[in-house]
């Protein structure tokens, strides 16, 4: 369970989390998975605090949906570690709200540390037709006032991912049962794991996730078949990743860079 | 995260928990792995607290493993839903302790509510050669002074799950990095999304999870692929799974009893 720490409402939300040991890896570090799922339970909280979140929405006929996702980690928490995670929403335009995320904790100083940041793009549809509608039109434009400028996010922002038809053919997965969410899609932090399951364990005993970018671009559901290209980036560390439905449809496409430990 | 409510260390823990969006179902009820890593961070902040958690025992290269567990569901929270899992030792002996598990939340008249109850089974193992050692010689037996015999668990205790050669091999699947947990493992709570994506999602319109019991019998490893077979129990709705590695030993026995909507 996440737990507000300031009960005064300003624009950031601060939430506390700990690096639960299942949702850590065979190093003790918290899955990129868990810390997405964490970073989007923080961003819910933090709209919800301030009018704006999924609960609100629904009895409008509105959803937020997460559009693109970058974390940058210096460091994961380590299983135990309890951490925080600050949100605020940088910008806020017709159609695409930017929210950004840094999670901190402490060292063993007692110090604070900063462990990374997240940066993520929501744009809100109609439920019933699933288009996207206006942001600014909801609650007179209410989401403005929280719009936050002064709090640095020093990542970068990304953006498309690009590939070329030189992608290599990784693997189909199915999707089951624990894969969908209440929408009946594929839950978005599922897609960050299954990209995530593309290098072997051995691969993660000498290479540490630097960044990771994930852009949502159609809707995949239970049971529909899910093939993953990869090809280089920039480096022989930086990969780009393109996730297929059975159709060819296009579903996600991700980034992710890696450090040499 | 998890905090505790009681500050007054009983013999009975509280953890408060929320039933977090993308841990839901496409109905909106809590996935049953959630609810089973809740249990197992319930069980782990509660010896924690008394003295008998894995990061005392780890000192003494002793660890608890997770032998058997059972959860038998009334209802599951729907999500956004705070919750409280109680846990307790209901009994130690040398090699094995039992440890029980109540589920509970408000009802919409903010009366008490109980979703369900749990039972496990965990042994200690010595961390250098994997064997099972003495629980009742870790701090002299510390452990004995919080045995609950008084608060009730009123399910079935279980046990070996039968199952004849007339199960059915259903399928084979490979295990990645996020199935593994720091111990080099298959994860505990992975083996039940695993197992219960057995089914597709248009059973779960029509059934309901009524009891979920799983059996650690050996590891898995990272890499290792996992064979489901699975035959029908005590009548159409009652399961019983057996998962094998590649060499065909049996890493886990489970049984699923469902309910029709």
């Amino acid at each position: 369970m996440d737990s507000q720490d300031n009960k005064t409402i300003g624009k950031i939300g601060r939430y506390q989390f700990l690096a639960e040991p299942f949702h850590c890896d065979y190093s003790g570090r918290l899955f990129m998975g868990h810390l997405g799922n964490h970073l989007l339970n923080a961003a819910d909280f933090h709209s919800t605090d301030r009018g704006f979140g999924m609960r609100y929405l629904m009895k409008a006929k509105r959803a937020w949906v997460l559009s693109r996702l970058a974390i940058e980690m210096e460091e994961m928490p380590f299983q135990y570690t309890p951490f925080t995670v600050e949100t605020w929403v940088e910008g806020a335009m017709r159609y695409f709200t930017q929210r950004n995320f840094a999670v901190s904790g402490k060292d063993e100083q007692g110090n604070q540390k900063i462990y990374g940041y997240g940066r993520s793009i929501w744009a809100m549809i109609d439920v019933d037709n699933r288009q996207p509608t206006d942001i600014l039109a909801v609650n007179d434009g209410a989401i403005q006032q929280w719009i936050e400028t002064e709090k640095e996010c020093p990542i970068d922002k990304g953006g498309r991912v690009k590939m070329t038809n030189q992608a290599q053919y990784v693997r189909t997965i199915d999707t089951y049962y624990n894969d969908v969410d209440i929408n009946g899609h594929v839950n978005s932090v599922k897609y960050i794991e299954h990209v995530l399951d593309l290098w072997p364990i051995d691969w993660y005993r000498t290479h540490r996730i630097k960044r990771f970018e994930i852009a949502y671009v159609a809707e995949a559901h239970a049971g529909d078949k899910l093939s993953f290209y990869r090809e280089n980036g920039a480096d022989e560390n930086e990969f780009c990743i393109r996730i297929c439905k059975d159709d060819g449809i296009e579903v996600c496409r991700s980034k992710v860079k890696f450090v040499k430990d």
